[in-house]
């Protein structure tokens, strides 16, 4: 458990790092994790404006950028469905 | 990290299963988990009663067993620190 709990977070710093603030993931790095790594947990993954639309719904702070927390409660709804 | 996301759920779905309701983490189930998969995560993990502290400061609607997104939470800040 603890070596997935640590692929999910290095695999996160590795999208967040692409670009800007490296420990937030901005729009374009979310789409590219999105369509990347959980294309299958995700509706329309593809779509910039469905991906667009999710992001906005996690960016409690509204900042234009996912920090991990807001990332994880994704994954945490996805993975309980 | 799809990959990644399905152990930690076929994980917790192993020790929720073990005893009672199978979807939620009793406090022996807990302790068991946080034993065997995080230990080296959470301070005192062997100390039932840290443990016991710890499940309590989780267990939002204060009903004796986790739920997912309630153990959910606790891997997300434990990863993030």
């Amino acid at each position: 458990m603890e070596s997935a709990i640590g692929v999910l977070v290095t695999q996160f710093k590795a999208y967040a790092g692409s670009d800007g603030s490296s420990d937030t993931l901005s729009r374009d790095e979310f789409h590219r994790l999105v369509t990347s790594e959980i294309h299958n947990f995700i509706k329309n993954a593809a779509d910039p404006a469905a991906t667009d639309q999710l992001m906005s719904s996690l960016d409690k702070n509204n900042d234009g950028e996912l920090n991990f927390l807001e990332f994880w409660q994704l994954i945490g709804h996805l993975a309980s469905q």
